[in-house]
């Protein structure tokens, strides 16, 4: 095998086909990516098919915590399971730049496997184009993916209601900042690492304890007040947080000082805002702490009546001030 | 709207909202897409599910017969259809370079809807990025796409038996040479267009008329040369072309003569290679014939069980010589 990826392992001649029974197959092979046909044929799904697709560009490949490839496939794992879906299979969409090291696309091959593996997901299906030198920034990444949504679960960003509280699993702004950091050259002061990681695992536990789940969503691009702006919205109510509340790490907040970001608009990837009725906030936070991924759960705020579309935040000082929807481009290429 | 994509639409705030609402929803809208959340759900499949993905980077973004739009859903949905699925739902996810005109992002989303309604599938969901000015060639596109199998339907590149003649559905090399004359400047020489079609409606014509297709494949990356490659190999049988028998264009012909090309390994876009038994042949290509896409129908070839996994070509010259699967980078950025 070349040291280096070539525009002819884009081809689709020989050269692809090596790379792809070298590479892929052999790390990421399974009975249906086995088919070797244009399309993979699945098993049916036990229940309405849940579908997601995202695409990631982050720069750098590899940060702390993570790199473009664990990413690649948390993003849709937890897009699939913050609808309720129980996510089942990935397609793998590449585009390399000419001339990446090898070893850089093996590393990035073995981590999606690695999280595959964990997140219970397999690559059903994939695609492969090298383009010149100086494009792609070594790999894009698209990844695909399809689940199934057991009986009885409704989730929807128009579904929250006044009396709802927003739940979160633990700590804000890590994913962002740790590559932020790094891609500043101020890592070497902070020991921020990404939260990345595939969360349908504890989505799961947190269904065993109640159904009356009415919104999940992750808080990636745009961060927590983004994503609750949408929810707003698409609900037609407002949310308040309380600032007290909010767990924000000091070597977030340090970072996001030095360079002028605020963490409530930082990415995350392995957090989610869950929105429930009060009555089984406490079930559903005993649950989530019990989780590694959940030990920092906490209530961060409410929903209500007032204010339909808008965000706020109740500061530590008693004031009061509002959360817009991310404008401008705060921070490019972070996912 | 602003004239030019920014980064900020795709940092995932109000501007990337804005671009979703005034281009993608209002063109690309439907009940599945405006549901907006992070994963769309889909009915129930009515059979086993077939799922394919392909990213997109043909340069340049427009050629004559088609654009990056149109061949991204023209590829898709052709891989799912060569299967034997019907195609029903595709994602949609853009990697766009900063300062791409919004009139070129608009030409690709009416190109997409317009293509879509032919192939009668639909986005569902989407993802867009925005990477820094330089990256992208405008942009990149991927599309992953989910349609059902019919019931009796058995095809793959395993099933080319002895016996089998090998249908094409029309010219070769159409969609390679339209790209690469442009590219090369001497476009203004040839009337050539690119064949980039969605051939699930025809396959549906040859289904209508048997179930005893073995194989059926698009010859794209690496043209019918390295496609029948792929199926000898993994049918374990051996392929015999006629090279008389080749419907291979004077303007085809001539450009890769300009060019330096062998047409048997350029891409097409809107060709599907057939294999069935030697019986039904005539019941396929009258059916073909009588559809638009396949009016210049042929058969090409037969299936033997001498020399497994190699093809050969009967020379015009009465010589026989192999047809090796494609080798290194003949033409880069062609889909």
């Amino acid at each position: 095998m070349n040291e280096r990826i070539l525009l002819s392992h884009g081809a689709g001649g020989g050269a692809s086909q090596r790379l792809i029974d070298d590479l892929f197959m052999s790390k990421l092979g399974n009975d249906l990516l086995l088919q070797k046909n244009d399309a993979t044929i699945l098993p049916a799904l036990p229940g309405r098919i849940a579908m997601s697709t995202d695409s990631f560009v982050v720069q750098p490949l590899f940060f702390r915590g993570g790199n473009i490839g664990k990413l690649a496939v948390c993003g849709t794992v937890n897009d699939l399971a913050v609808q309720g879906a129980i996510p089942r299979y990935l397609s793998l969409g590449l585009i390399i730049e000419e001339g990446l090291a090898y070893v850089d696309l093996e590393r990035i091959i073995d981590s999606i496997a690695e999280t595959c593996s964990q997140a219970g997901v397999k690559i059903v299906t994939g695609d492969t184009k090298v383009v010149n030198k100086g494009q792609a920034d070594g790999v894009y990444i698209n990844t695909t993916g399809l689940g199934y949504i057991p009986e009885g679960r409704e989730i929807s960003g128009s579904l929250a209601q006044p009396g709802d509280v927003v739940i979160i699993n633990g700590n804000i702004g890590e994913h962002g900042m740790a590559v932020m950091s790094q891609r500043s050259g101020i890592d070497w002061e902070t020991d921020l690492q990404s939260d990345c990681a595939p969360l349908n695992g504890l989505i799961a536990e947190v269904f065993k304890v109640t159904t009356a789940v009415h919104v999940m969503r992750d808080p990636t691009r745009g961060g927590v007040a983004t994503t609750l702006n949408e929810i707003a919205e698409q609900s037609g109510v407002g949310i308040k947080l309380n600032e007290n509340s909010l767990p924000i790490p000091d070597t977030v907040q340090g970072a996001c000082e030095m360079l002028g970001f605020d963490p409530l608009y930082v990415a995350n990837e392995g957090k989610v805002l869950i929105i429930v009725p009060a009555q089984v906030q406490e079930a559903v936070l005993a649950t989530l702490r019990q989780h590694s991924l959940g030990v920092n759960a906490v209530v961060i705020g409410e929903v209500v009546a007032e204010h339909p579309g808008t965000v706020t935040l109740k500061t530590n000082l008693g004031g009061e001030r509002i959360l817009d929807m991310l404008e401008g481009e705060l921070l490019p290429r972070i996912c």
